[in-house]
C-alpha cells in the first residue's frame, strides 16, 4: 500500500527533492538519487563520505566479472559462471574537514538539509550547513555525469562560511579498493595497476578469472579547478587509491568553489598502454569549457530526449513526477551509444541480478523506446542481440539443441543463470528477442534490419523452436512440454499456451520474411524447402490449449484442475506471496505472477476478437498477483482497450511511482530500471490506446477520472507527434512530413503548423 | 556393462580377495573393503599410510555436523544446514620403517601381495612382503571392528623377517586432524580438546555452528601389545594427535605380532568428562581376551546373523559372492543396535550424500531387513521415525501444511536436502514411512507397535495428506498437484499415480488402525469423526490417472502426450542420461529414472490383477532406464511373478554386483548400501516369489537357467524357515512351532526336523 509514510521525496513535476535527511533511510535514498549517462553511473553516496549504514556504488558499463557459479546440487549444461556488475573504482570522494573536524553527517551536527535530484538532465544537488566549532559554513554540492563528454564525471562543492573562521581541508580522492557487498568473503574484484601522482590518475584492472573471460582495465583521472582555476593539490598515493589535498582559508560571508573533474576510460574502448594519453586528453577537452558550460550543453542534449519523450500529467502531481522520474532514470542508463551494452533491471543503481541483460528489454524496454527515442536506439537493442548470436547458438547446444537460443540472463551472450527450471526451461524469452525485430520493423517501416542482420537472428530462433517442439502421436499435434512461462509461478509445465502461441509465431514470422531478406544472408543460412515445409508443419498442427466452455486460452495442461480462487482471497499479511509461502505452495497454487495468457493477447493483439481478449481478462486477471513489477502494466493495457478505465488505472498505479513509494519494499538495493517502462505503456498504449500495427498509427484514449489532462510526445516515423487527451484529444504534428493518424477509429490528417520547425 | 576387467577381486564364495595391487584403483579397493560394525567404520585404507591417491575415511555412527546450505538462489522453507556425515578422527594407523625406509606401498618394492575381505564376519586381511635394503619383511594385517564390544576396533599386523636382518619401527597413532575431501576451504571440523600420553588417548570436540545442532565430543583411546603383552611405546602429542613408538630388531626367520586395540567412546552415550574412566574400561575389558578370542566371540555373533540370512547361489559364483558380499555389508552398516541410527546410502565407506536417512530404509531396507533379521532391528528403524515426529511436524510447518512430514534427507528429524523439486515435492517418500508400519505388521504379526507408537506416525502422515490434497471443483476430485514421484526424471508434476495411490493408502490404513489402537494414544490424537469422513471423502474421491485404451494407470497426468519411444531408442554413448543429458531434456523425455508405477503395484501387490499388473509392465518396463540403483529389484520382482524370467534374471543381474563390478563407474566414492538389499529381494521376492500379506506366507519359485540351485534362510514369526530351490523345491522348517506355508499355491505343513535345535 502507498502511502505518504513510504515518500521520502516531495512531489514536483521536475525535482525529486526532500529537506528530510533520515539516516534509517539512506540506501533507499541513495537508489532514488542514483544518476548516469549510459556509460557509468553511481548511487546517491556522499562525496565528503558517511560513516553510518550505506551501500557505496560505482558502476561501469559492461565491466563485470564472472564469479564461479554456486548451486547446490550441479546439472550438466549449467553455466560455469554467474556475471556481476562489480562496484568500481569509486571517484567521486572529496572529503572535507572545518577546523580539523570532518564533514560526516552521520556524525556532525547540521541544519537545512536539502537534496535534489534533476529530472531534466540527471544534475544531483545537495546542501547543508555545517555547525562547527567556530564556525557555520554551508556546503552545496552538485554532480553530474555528462552527455557530452561520457568518460566524464563532474562533481563540484561550494563552501559559503556563514559566521567565524573556517580552515577547510579538502581531499579529493580516487579509490580503488572497493569490494561488492554481495560478494563471497570480502573478495576484491579489482587489483591496481599503477598510481600516477603526477597526472593524478589510478589505473586497475579486475583480477583473474579461470573462465577465459576477458579482463577489464580502467583508469580514472581526477582534475580539480577552484574557482573556475586548474590547481593542483598534494597528492599522495596508495596501492590504488589518490589523493588530492588542498585547504582554504575562509572568514565570514566569503565562499569558494572547488571542482573536481574526472575521467574514466576502460579497456572496452581504449588499451590498457594508450589509457594515461586518452584521458589526458579527455581531461584537457573537458576543462576548455567551465562546469557550467559543460552543464548547460548537457542539458541541452538531454532537453533534444525530453522534447521527444516528455509526458505530462495535469491532476497527479504525484503521477507527473513518477513518469518523469521513470523516464530519466531510463534513459540515464540507456540511450543506444553503446550497442554492446543493454538494460540491466538494476541500470547504474545497485548490485542485484548483477546488472546483465534480461528478457525485459524485448519485451517492456523495446515497445516504449521505439516511441520516444530515435530509432537508431531501438535498432542498438536489435544488434546487440545479433552479435550475441554465436552465444545463442552455445546455449541451444549446452541443452544438446539446434538453433539459437537467447539466454535468460548475460553479459556477452552465454547463458550465466543457474536455476533449470529458469536456465533450460524458460524459453518464452527467446520468441520475445524475434518479436522485438517485428516490432521495430512495425513502428518504423524500416525493413533494412530485418532483411540483414534480423533475418540471421530469426532464423536462428526458428530452427531452435523447430528442434524443441516434439510430435505428441496421441494427440496428432506438435506440443511444447517442460516450460515455464513469462508466469514464473508455474514451473516445467506442459504446453504453456503463450510459449506454444509465439513459438509458433516466430516460424510464421521467419517464413514471411525470408523472400524478402538479403538473398547472399539468405544463401548462407541455406533454409531448405523442406526445413521451410517442416516449419509451416509445425504452425498448423501446434496444439494449443483452450477451455471451450469458459471460451478461454488455457494456461498450461491442467491448469484448470487447480483450486482456482481468486487472488483476493489471499490473506493480505501473506503477500507476497514470495516472502510468505514455500515454492510449491506458490507452483501449485492458482495465483499468477505476471502476465502469461494475456502477455500473448498483449503482443498479438491484432489477432484477437474483443471477445476472446474480454474472457481472457476477465478470467486471468483477479488470478493476478502481479509480483513482478513488470506484469501491471500489460493488464493496464488490456484493461484500457476493454473499456475498464477505473480497473486500468488502478494497474497504471501500481507501476507509477515503485520506486519513489518503495512500493515492494526493496528499493534500498537499487531500482527497477526495466520495470519503468510500466508506467509510460500504460499511459500510451493504455489510456491513449496507441497502436501501430499494419502501418496504421492510431489511438483510442480515455481519460483518467482523476485526471484534468494528459500529453505526451512520440516520434514515429521521421516525425514527432505529440498527443494531448483531456474532454477531447489533440494531436499536434511538431515536426516531420504529413501523417494519417486514427484516433477513435476516425482519421486525422496531420500537417505541421506554421512556425514549427 | 560388466566384465571381467572391472573386477579388481576375485571370485569366491566368502571372500573378496586379490592378488593384485593397482595405484589407479586405490579408491575402489577401499570402498569395496570397507568394515563396520553399526556403530563405526572405515574405509579399506592401509594402517602403515599411503602415500599415493586414497580417500581415507573413518566414520563414526550418528556423529555429523551440519554444514551451511549452499544454494544458488534462495527459497522460504529451504533447510538452514545440510547434515553431513564427518570424516572422524582415524585410528588404525601403524607407520612403519625398516632399518630406517618407510613402508609405503606406494613407493616401496614390494612382492606377493594379497588382500581379503572375509565377508563371514568382516575380517580385513592384507599381506605383502617388502624387499628392503638389508632385508625381506612379510607383513601380515588383520582388523575388524568389534561386535562384542562395538567401541573397539582391533588391529593387529604381524611382521616376519624373511631374509637379513630388520630394525622395525612400529608408529601407533591416533590422528584428529583429518578433513572431509568434499569440504569447503579446507576446514576442519574438529577441534582438539585434549591429548593425555599416559593413557594414550585423544580427545575432540566437533566445531562450533550457528544452528543449535548439538556438539559430538569424542574420546578415542590405543592400547598396544607386542606378542600378545600389553606394552606401552614411547608416547608424544601434538594438538589432536598422538603418536606410540617402539622398535623390534629381528633376524631372518624371527617374527612379531603387534596388536593395536582402539576404542572409540562419543557424548552420545558417554558424557565428555566421563570419556576418560569409559574408556580405559572398555580398554581392559577388551585386553581381558586375547585378538584371538575377540575375534571368535565376534564371529560368533555373525555366525547367528548368516543363520537366519544366508543365501547360496550354485551355478553362478559371481553372484554367490555377490550376494553375500551385499548380506554383510548391509549388516555391518546397520543391524538395530541403536535406534537413533539408520542405513545411509554409503554406510561407513565414503563421504557422499552425507550418510544421512532417505526413504530408500522404508521402501527397499525393510521389506529385506523383515526376512533376515530378528524382529526387533526392523523394530528399530521404524522407531527411529517415531522418535524424529517433532522434526516431521516441523518439517510440514516449513510448507505451510498440518501433520507430519518426513524428511527426504535427515540426520536428525529435519529436513536437510535443499532442491524444491525434491524438498518440497517428492512427498511420497512419507508414505513409505506409513508402508513400513504396515509391513512390520503384516509380517511379524506383531501389532503392539502400530497400536501405539505405530498410530501415532501414521496419524501424523495422514493428517499431512488430507491437508495437502486439493480438491478440483472442474473433476469434482481430490488430486494432488506439483509433485515429483519415484521416479525423479519427472518433477513438480500434476497427479503422480504413485503417489495418489500411496497417499490414498495411507489414509485408507490409519481409518483401519484407529479403533485398533491404544486408546490412551489415540485420545491424546483426537481425531474428530469429521476428520475421519473427510478422510473417507478423499478415499472415495481421489483422482487415478488411468487411460482405458492402453489398459494402464497413467505415470502423471498427460504423460500419453510425450515423444513416447522405448528405453532402447536411446544411443549407448547417451547412456546414463543423466551424465550427458541437460535436465530439461530428461525431464520431457518419457524416459523413467526407477520404478514409479511399479513401485505402487509392488507395495499393492495384492490389489491388482494379473492383467493389470502385465499391462502396466509392459508398458513401463521399456521405458525404464533404471539409472537408480535401487529401481531393477522391482522390476526384477515383478518380472517374475508374471513369468516373465529372463527379464528377471536380465534385471537382477544389474543389482548382483553393482560395486563389485563397479557398475555404475563410481564405486571409489563409496558403496551403494541401501541398494544393497536389491539383489536380496530380486532373489527372494523376485525369482521365489516370497509374499506374506494376510497371514499367509508363500512362495512361488522358478529357477533361472543358469543356476543349478538357490537357496536361503528367513525369519518369520518366530521360526527360521531355509528355502531351497532347484528342479523342486524344499522348505525346511530350521527353528520354531509348526507353520503351513504355501509353496507354487499348495499348501505344506512345516514342522521342526528331530536334532534341530
Amino acid at each position: 500500500m502507498t502511502t505518504t509514510m513510504n515518500r521520502l521525496f516531495a512531489i514536483d513535476p521536475w525535482q525529486v527533492t526532500t529537506t528530510q535527511f533520515n539516516p534509517a533511510t539512506k540506501r533507499l535514498q541513495e537508489s532514488l538519487t542514483a544518476i548516469g549517462n549510459g556509460y557509468m553511473g553511481m548511487r546517491g553516496n556522499f562525496e565528503e563520505g558517511y560513516s553510518g549504514d550505506t551501500l557505496q556504488g560505482t558502476y561501469l558499463g559492461g565491466v563485470w566479472f564472472p564469479d564461479k557459479t554456486r548451486v547446490g546440487w550441479w546439472k550438466n549444461g549449467y553455466p560455469e559462471y554467474f556475471g556481476k556488475a562489480i562496484n568500481a573504482p569509486s571517484f567521486i570522494g572529496i572529503g572535507i574537514t572545518i577546523n580539523g573536524e570532518r564533514v560526516d553527517l552521520a556524525t556532525s551536527q547540521f541544519r537545512d538539509f536539502s537534496l535534489t535530484l534533476d529530472l531534466h538532465q540527471g544534475l544531483l544537488t545537495r546542501r547543508f550547513t555545517i555547525e562547527a566549532p567556530e564556525a557555520a559554513v554551508q556546503f552545496t554540492f552538485r554532480r553530474f555525469v555528462s552527455n557530452v563528454i561520457r568518460q566524464a564525471a563532474l562533481i563540484e562543492v561550494t563552501a559559503k562560511v556563514l559566521h567565524g573562521q573556517a580552515h577547510l581541508q579538502f581531499n579529493a580522492t580516487l579509490d580503488g579498493n572497493v569490494t561488492n557487498e554481495d560478494s563471497n568473503y570480502d573478495e576484491r574484484f579489482w587489483v591496481p595497476l599503477q598510481e600516477d601522482a603526477n597526472a593524478g590518475s589510478i589505473q586497475l584492472e579486475t583480477r583473474e578469472n579461470p573462465f577465459g573471460v576477458p579482463r577489464f582495465t580502467v583508469l580514472l583521472q581526477q582534475g580539480l579547478r577552484l574557482n573556475g582555476q586548474p590547481i593542483a593539490g598534494e597528492r599522495t598515493t596508495t596501492s590504488g587509491t589518490l589523493s588530492e589535498a588542498l585547504a582554504v582559508d575562509l572568514a565570514a560571508g566569503e565562499s569558494m568553489t572547488l571542482e573536481k573533474d574526472v575521467i574514466v576510460v576502460t579497456s572496452r574502448d581504449v588499451a590498457e598502454t594508450a589509457q594515461p594519453a586518452a584521458s589526458a586528453t579527455l581531461l584537457g577537452q573537458l576543462q576548455t569549457n567551465s562546469f557550467a558550460q559543460t552543464l548547460a550543453a548537457h542539458t541541452a542534449v538531454w532537453a533534444e530526449r525530453w522534447a521527444q519523450s516528455d509526458v505530462e500529467i495535469s491532476g497527479d502531481d504525484a503521477a507527473q513526477q513518477g513518469i518523469r522520474f521513470n523516464i530519466a532514470q531510463l534513459f540515464m542508463t540507456y540511450y543506444g551509444e553503446d550497442k554492446r551494452l543493454n538494460v540491466g533491471p538494476k541500470g547504474f543503481t545497485g548490485e542485484k541480478y548483477g546488472g546483465a541483460t534480461y528478457w525485459d528489454t524485448e519485451a517492456y524496454v523495446v515497445p516504449m523506446y521505439l516511441a520516444v527515442t530515435p530509432p537508431s536506439v531501438t535498432k542498438a537493442l536489435l544488434q546487440y542481440r545479433h552479435d550475441q548470436l554465436p552465444g545463442a547458438y552455445h546455449n541451444a547446444q549446452q541443452q544438446g539443441l539446434a538453433g539459437a537460443l537467447f539466454p535468460m540472463v548475460t553479459f556477452n551472450g552465454i547463458e550465466c543463470h543457474n536455476e533449470w527450471e529458469i536456465t533450460f526451461e524458460e524459453l518464452h524469452r527467446n520468441s520475445a528477442v524475434a518479436f522485438a525485430i517485428y516490432q521495430y520493423t512495425a513502428y518504423t517501416g524500416d525493413e533494412s534490419y530485418v532483411n540483414t542482420a534480423g533475418i540471421e537472428v530469426l532464423v536462428g530462433i526458428a530452427r531452435f523452436w523447430a528442434d524443441r517442439v516434439h510430435f505428441s502421436q496421441r494427440a496428432g499435434k506438435y506440443m511444447i512440454h517442460g516450460v515455464t512461462g513469462p508466469n514464473e509461478y508455474e514451473n516445467n509445465v506442459n504446453n504453456n499456451w503463450y510459449t506454444n502461441l509465439m513459438a509458433s509465431w516466430v516460424l510464421e514470422y521467419t517464413l514471411a520474411r525470408l523472400p524478402k531478406a538479403d538473398p547472399t544472408i539468405t544463401g548462407k543460412l541455406a533454409v531448405t524447402d523442406a526445413e521451410q515445409a517442416h516449419w509451416q508443419d509445425i504452425i498448423d498442427r501446434m496444439y494449443f490449449p483452450t477451455d471451450d466452455k469458459l471460451g478461454i486460452f488455457v494456461q498450461n495442461d491442467t491448469f484448470l484442475d487447480k483450486d482456482l480462487r481468486p487472488a483476493s482471497t489471499i490473506p493480505a499479511d501473506q503477500r507476497p506471496l514470495n516472502q510468505h509461502w514455500s515454492w510449491d505452495r506458490i507452483l501449485r497454487s492458482p495465483f499468477i505472477k505476471q502476465a502469461d495468457v494475456l502477455q500473448g493477447i498483449y503482443f498479438l493483439n491484432d489477432r484477437f476478437t474483443r471477445e476472446q481478449k474480454e474472457r481472457n481478462f476477465d478470467f486471468y486477471e483477479p488470478l493476478t498477483v502481479h509480483e513482478s513489477s513488470l506484469s501491471a502494466s500489460i493488464h493496464a493495457i488490456l484493461a484500457a482497450e476493454l473499456g475498464k478505465a477505473d480497473k486500468a488505472v488502478e494497474l497504471y498505479a501500481r507501476t507509477a511511482r515503485l520506486d519513489l513509494d518503495n512500493y515492494n519494499n526493496d528499493t534500498a538495493d537499487g531500482l527497477h530500471i526495466t520495470s519503468m517502462t510500466g508506467s509510460w505503456l500504460a499511459i500510451v498504449q493504455g489510456f491513449a490506446g496507441m497502436r501501430y500495427d499494419h502501418d496504421r498509427l492510431r489511438f483510442d484514449p480515455f481519460l483518467p477520472k482523476k485526471w484534468q489532462r494528459y500529453s505526451f510526445a512520440i516520434n514515429y516515423r521521421g516525425r514527432v507527434i505529440a498527443v494531448s487527451v483531456s474532454d477531447h484529444t489533440t494531436l499536434t504534428l511538431r515536426a516531420g512530413e504529413p501523417l494519417d493518424v486514427w484516433v477513435n477509429g476516425e482519421r486525422r490528417h496531420l500537417v505541421k503548423e506554421e512556425g514549427h520547425a
